[in-house]
């Protein structure tokens, strides 16, 4: 409902002249789809061809894609062949996206690539086709040219398929922090296929599963026990096993994504503060940009929940099993629990930022067993110490992971 | 409502494989205030203290202002005086802000301002006093840092009082064009106080009436009566004669924040595409950018408002007595109504653009009497022409008006 309140009071002011004030009351109403559709490259699969066409007109025979480097080099011919197989005038604007560039430099480029294309406001969607760098920086660009342009997500990388991709937030870092300007601005349609992860490199596909298993520990037990089973081979196979209905790749994506979605719809736009998919999201921005280029996102997000599993242990919230399969699982996954700036220090400098994001208090989400969270708000210097070093013994004890 | 709709169907595609997708459907709740109060800056006014502080907790003591090179030098020292008056620290950010100057690097150098000052991100909104430019820039800083941070507006010209600062628009320049990336995030609180027009030169007061003429023109016969009989001397008087309810200042500057509201309130983020208020914003962002710096908004907006009150008359929709009393109320007003660049060439691009804007369409605001507005989608070159040189003729018969 929208209203505009026109006060006209006749309280009077120092001066003694009245006041009049209006209250603008409305609400934007917001609504995307996130769609599994397999072989989206697939000249017979009409998917992408009329992906956030808004209405029931047919759908603009132009479109501007925006298309990963690595993606471009590995799929480019076939996308350009589905492009002039379905009669569609793709302009392919190739962008190299990684952390280090995720800046609002990218930001102008996509934005200039609108700009030469003279896109139309609202019916020619913008495609982004690569990982989240890629897809946060589109979807800040089409946030803000003509203050909003819709767009279409194709994940191609775990973790755009299971986090970026699924989600409403766009950003770029700023300074020294991690995604300090951003907007929120879903894409109109996400379209999900697990076929891109097959050319993706073990490194990755890791680190997309740090966020599946962000969802498992903070929500879905069920989900847990498929990673503890399954998770090192899904890797091992690049998601291409088992295209069955109920098969374990099937029901491991299926449940990350629902479980992200099920908390992002109640809370899109972040007015509670208190989110549990932010779990192993309070030391990692600081851990990420400081270790830049080592750590990837789902690296640094793995140290965080290694570190607060251990602190939730202590508080007695998780049992050491426990404890001990969630890190088995980390290692399982190739994914690091320890890193040498996962000390007090920085560790203290990552929760003051974090303290400000939250407005003041820590609202950290800690693990109750596995599958459960609560938030707390006075974790003290001296835990994350503790835990930071019984996590240092332990890295050195089970020899480095890959990538730590 | 918020809901999540999880959609499983069987149906198959070409692979054989089920699909699985989802709908996030929700609304983003807005609501913001926008009211007079004078002598915001007299100690014993607490409006300046607590606006935009959420919630019903005490106002922190922290405060971060972004105050205009200008403002800074008229009003800065009774500025500092209020906040060690009301016991606040108020931290200052200076900043030049015109035309030329509203671009992504004014917006970061207030994220960097945000940054040093180590803003929490809901409970210390910022404060931008100053004029359009500086608010739409303050504005869109706020809405990229952390994906938003609360802001309160003081408007200190006649264009913020009644334009910029009270709807939801942020946005900076890029390349060549107006207001190209931007986003929609009104502020918490806007605070109108006319006595800061005290100061302001009698161009930029000029340059403020055109929004008001243009509310007057497109939907309030009443305002512009009042603009036609008294425009001319509100203008010498900077707004500052008669402080009585009743006084024709208050009414010009009332009417025309209420009609603006009235129009913005539902539909504030343009999901109509036609829009009234968009009338004299159709050629006027080409023709301002191209002038740069020749020209102020207000100007622009002038050029364009007397182009299709022309091209209104010539289709029967103003009377040739309409016509000739809206020409006369511009210039009383000292706003050009006809420039240089008002040329078959300039006017065919800028129309262009502004349809791509309007996602493919004119939707062209033209008026109808006065107070009225109809749109239309097939205005031609030709037309646009024969304005144009008519205009030229006037303008060369009436001699120069004082800016153009």
């Amino acid at each position: 409902m929208t209203t505009l309140a026109h006060h006209s009071h006749h309280g009077l002011f120092t001066s003694g002249e009245p006041v009049r004030s209006w209250t603008v009351s409305t609400a934007k109403p917001v609504r995307y789809e996130v769609g599994f559709t397999p072989d989206v490259l697939d000249p017979r699969n009409p998917a992408l061809a009329g992906a956030g066409v808004p209405g029931d007109g047919p759908a603009p025979p132009r479109r501007l894609l925006v298309v990963e480097t690595t993606v471009d080099e590995l799929y480019g011919d076939r996308l350009r062949a589905y492009g002039a197989a379905r009669g569609l005038d793709f302009r392919i604007h190739v962008l190299t996206a990684h952390e280090q560039l995720k800046t609002m430099d990218a930001v102008f480029s996509v934005a200039e690539a609108m700009d030469r294309f003279g896109i139309a406001r609202r019916s020619e969607p913008v495609v982004a086709l690569g990982g989240g760098v890629l897809m946060d920086v589109v979807g800040l660009a089409c946030s803000l040219y003509r203050r909003s342009t819709p767009y279409v997500r194709v994940p191609t990388t775990l973790i755009g398929l299971v986090d970026a991709g699924v989600g409403a937030k766009t950003g770029v870092n700023f300074g020294p922090h991690k995604n300090r300007l951003g907007t929120y601005h879903p894409a109109a349609q996400t379209l999900l296929d697990p076929r891109f992860l097959a050319t993706l490199d073990q490194r990755h596909l890791s680190n997309g599963m740090a966020e599946i298993l962000k969802i498992a520990l903070i929500k879905d037990r069920e989900l847990f026990g498929l990673l503890e089973a399954h998770g090192n081979r899904l890797v091992g196979e690049n998601f291409q096993g088992g295209r069955s209905p109920g098969s374990v790749v099937r029901q491991v994506l299926g449940r990350a994504v629902h479980g992200m979605l099920e908390e992002l719809q109640g809370n899109l736009w972040e007015s509670e503060l208190e989110r549990v998919v932010d779990y192993g999201h309070s030391f990692s921005p600081t851990l990420e940009m400081r270790a830049l280029p080592e750590l990837l996102h789902g690296e640094a997000v793995c140290l965080d929940m290694a570190l607060t599993t251990l602190i939730a242990e202590r508080r007695g919230l998780v049992r050491p099993v426990e404890r001990r399969r969630i890190l088995d699982v980390m290692r399982g996954l190739a994914l690091p629990v320890w890193h040498r700036l996962c000390e007090p220090g920085v560790l203290g400098e990552a929760l003051a930022d974090t303290v400000r994001h939250r407005d003041g208090s820590q609202r950290l989400p800690l693990p109750v067993g596995i599958g459960d969270a609560v938030f707390v708000d006075d974790v003290t210097p001296g835990e994350l110490a503790r835990a930071a070093e019984r996590l240092r013994v332990y890295h050195s004890a089970v020899g480095e992971a890959r990538h730590a």
